[in-house]
């Protein structure tokens, strides 16, 4: 089975992103290769929200990856180059993962990772944290139903003063 | 100079307590070391709402330390065990840091760190991260009017999944 990873940088308080959808405050690590993470995987999840942050910055698509945006009002025809599910997210979830390929990267936001996680369809998180805390924002893991117990899995703390995270979701 | 240090348990996606204030989702490290903890310190200090939860819980001194709540509405004579300070924070807390004894331990909560952090008052940010999410809560850092940077200073993890990190406030 394919696994799902939610793998994304955060700061220390829990936010994916600054109140007005700011990145700047993450640190590029010089050590990171970016080659062998995208080499682990060939699908990456949207929400609309962050698709519209792609479209904006005129980037929907990564090298070697199908994108694949969640919303229920984008129309197929006005971006032909990904696969936009309406519906039925979990019946095309579970044939994805049970199809063959890589890994697929929970790209984000907050909100599509709730609603997949619920489902018990997420099979990760991978986390890492920046020195920073931004006090406002987008969230994480925004207003859950239930709590997600996690396991770590694997840690890594960089030059920088970033820590990696790996959990399993329980 | 002693230092004022925000030591705190939250889980990975930065709350400090549930959305109904409950602390169970805090794992009991078996490894913890209270008395070396507790020997660091002398004085803890905790906002009005985090003192309000002590004295539900007939809990509002801890042994060996003095216990300063910042409040302007709490009477003195009705809390004779601590000491409440409803004005000039920043004075009160410049002497403090300026006098003899131990480090003092800012217990809690958030508004607390955020008010005095940007005084320029805190020193370091210690936190100990439960795996799990919560998705609602009462949050590590709210509503800063500006970013903090942090350095990350140590690293620890615990064999219960428990990530301690170590930050000195930039």
């Amino acid at each position: 089975m394919r696994r799902i990873r939610y793998s994304v940088v955060a700061s220390l308080d829990g936010y994916i992103a600054g109140p007005n959808g700011e990145y700047d405050w993450i640190i590029h690590d010089p050590d990171f290769d970016f080659n062998e993470v995208f080499a682990q995987f060939d699908t990456i999840l949207v929400g609309r929200r962050t698709f519209d942050t792609m479209v904006a910055a005129q980037r929907t698509t990564m090298p070697g990856m199908k994108t694949m945006v969640f919303s229920r009002t984008l129309k197929p025809e006005d971006h032909p180059q990904v696969t936009i599910i309406a519906k039925d997210h979990r019946q095309t979830l579970l044939a994805l993962k049970a199809s063959a390929g890589k890994d697929i990267w929970l790209f984000g936001g907050g909100s599509l990772f709730r609603s997949l996680a619920e489902h018990g369809l997420v099979d990760t998180l991978e986390v890492s944290i920046m020195p920073i805390l931004l006090g406002a924002g987008t969230p994480l893991s925004p207003d859950l139903t239930n709590r997600i117990k996690l396991s770590l899995t694997a840690h890594k703390v960089k030059r920088t003063g970033v820590v990696s995270l790996e959990y399993a979701i329980q």
